[in-house]
């Protein structure tokens, strides 16, 4: 069964005509409510408007070029991603500030992530002194200069540093090579993001900037200034805005929301709303007890919990199985009955389909597509 | 921001060039171990021959259209799917029997799915009176007419008829439409094919089989009877074979195994082995207690359960977040180190990526890149 070529991917069409009535949309497919996203945006300007602290959205939640280009319009610095992957779409897209807010390892990757440094201003973390040779020698072969920032783990024991003279010495080592710009430090907590209670989930945050604060001042003891200190998310950003630590806050989530980040308690003043939903039919009313729908968890993430459904407070979701969920409760729809779900995590839904399709007026009578966006950077895994 | 156009969607590269060795090979990636799965390609092959059951295997699981064709020369009398866009990749690939073990609801969808019976075979599943005449209106403006399959539910609890004289009374009205063919029935429970202990599943499957047969000697006693009497899976396919009443089994995980297929206790001389493994490196072990890995949620689904960890008995896989997993135990792997995890459930893990890479001799020192396959239909929602 040797394979000689590389065959072309298929590429699934857009479940969406612009200029067409929602009733058209064919389900199930990601709805955004351009509405809602609109304030969302500008909610988030108006946030860091006058704090001195820069804004650069996480673009993993959205994947979208376009989307990231509306946010740099809006005033953000730049973006971050995850993957080699995601910032080659997004650098190839137009966006010419990206930091890749994440560990890379290996010399492949590494090479493409220091071409890209070659047309935008490109930042990766390192969290091993192990990693800075291999850094440096991508960052000389490609004759860049990459930014590295420092990660430190500030209670999310996944990556980072633990020991403060360890992220002395790493910035040093990073320091001492002609090919890599020390650029600060990147700390970011995703536990305390979902903390429910706004006075918990702060004084998370508060002991956060301490670590941070107390990293900088080491570095900064050690010769090393912290031009830049980036992290905290949708959760906790405005903790970070009034840390007088943070230079850089990171959200991404706050532009669609989710029920996850929906059934948080919000910090005072701050007004995100709902903006992605997946949109669902109802496929079978066989037994009277159960309406099942054709979003399964192929088309709505299950990893923070079950979807909820929109405008229908006597009907929950649950079973969800690849390409089934079943709605019980109350009142439940008719067959043929198209159905809003709220996902309960907005970053892994949307990487699971090729298409967001942003609606007017979406709760209206008069709801109809005036957008169709590609997830571009859906499946850029590595 | 209006859009006048529909933007192209970028495509990832495929991770691995043919050829190439296994350690060249981007993470995470899909990899699926050859050997393995031509091994299971032949045992299914055994497994129905001579027992006058025809195989129909599920490309709901691998989305591809290669894999499909080569179940299609191992002897199956064609492939199951669940959606209309998944039926159109399939047939444009050249697979010209598919049947769509699935409802499907309104005009747009069921004219899509007509039009493809001009140049296939194609089934579809009902189980609601209501849904007869859009089927009937959408083959006959096609001018096809289309093999439609009554569901009953066989303790699935999600589609499917109860009511056995409810079953009677859809076949009978899809016999009295000229433009659709009453072709039989489908029985699929999903809740049994993953009971751990043989014996208890295999007396769901009877129980299964008692349903049907009684289901299929009542259409009978009305005048229609049932060519086509359809289901089971991986866990249940053995039993069904063995029924008597089956006249098809439709499995799809025996191809790739899982983690949770690997765990059940498997009927007498069933020899199905692991072909389907994401690969991963270790990307931080700035902490000594966990080795981070670049394969998270968006890489492996957790909707039953965590990943295996391949070949390490020490060590396991747990708190994955989007785009990490922590690897914790004794002998934690190094930095750069690469790992096969075992996927907790392949058909929505297959679905996270584009690509399959087939690695001949995988868990050799000559593992080679032989084959890059598309995952054709991945995203395939509607």
């Amino acid at each position: 069964m040797s394979e000689m070529f590389v065959p072309p991917r298929a590429v699934v069409a857009p479940p969406a005509r612009i200029g067409a009535p929602l009733d058209s949309v064919v389900t199930p497919s990601l709805v955004i409510d351009l509405d809602a996203f609109e304030r969302n945006i500008a909610a988030m300007t108006r946030a860091v408007a006058g704090t001195g602290v820069a804004l650069r959205p996480h673009a993993k939640m959205h994947k979208c070029v376009h989307i990231a280009r509306l946010q740099m319009a809006a005033g953000a610095v730049g973006v971050c991603c995850q993957k080699v992957s995601e910032a080659e779409i997004l650098v190839k897209g137009g966006i010419t500030d990206v930091l890749v807010s994440n560990e890379i390892v290996g010399a492949e990757k590494l090479k493409r992530l220091a071409l890209l440094a070659r047309n935008a201003t490109i930042g990766v973390c390192i969290d091993e002194s192990a990693g800075v040779d291999e850094l440096a020698t991508a960052s000389a072969q490609a004759d860049v200069r990459m930014n590295c920032l420092v990660e430190i783990d500030v209670g999310g024991e996944r990556c980072g540093v633990i020991d403060t003279d360890e992220a002395v010495r790493i910035a040093d080592a990073i320091a001492g090579h002609g090919s890599l710009r020390f650029a600060g430090i990147q700390a970011y907590n995703g536990a305390s993001q979902h903390i429910a209670d706004p006075t918990a989930r702060r004084e998370t945050s508060l002991r956060v900037a301490d670590t941070v604060r107390r990293t900088v001042e080491a570095l900064s003891r050690a010769g090393l200034p912290c031009e830049t200190v980036t992290g905290a998310g949708t959760g906790t950003f405005q903790a970070a805005l009034d840390s007088g630590v943070f230079t850089e806050v990171q959200p991404g989530s706050y532009l669609f929301m989710d029920r996850s980040y929906g059934e948080i308690g919000r910090d005072a003043g701050e007004t995100f709303d709902h903006a992605l939903f997946v949109l669902t039919t109802v496929m079978s009313t066989a037994s009277p007890d159960r309406a099942v729908v054709d979003a399964g968890h192929k088309a709505t993430s299950i990893d923070s919990g079950m979807p909820g459904v929109w405008d229908r407070p006597t009907i929950t979701y649950e079973r969800p199985s690849d390409e089934h969920g079943v709605l019980v409760g109350e009142r439940l729809p008719r067959r043929g009955e198209r159905i809003l779900l709220v996902p309960g995590h907005c970053d892994p839904t949307v990487n699971l389909h090729d298409w967001l399709v942003g609606v007017r007026g979406l709760h209206s009578d008069v709801a109809a597509v005036e957008a169709v966006w590609a997830v571009d950077a859906r499946g850029a895994l590595f």
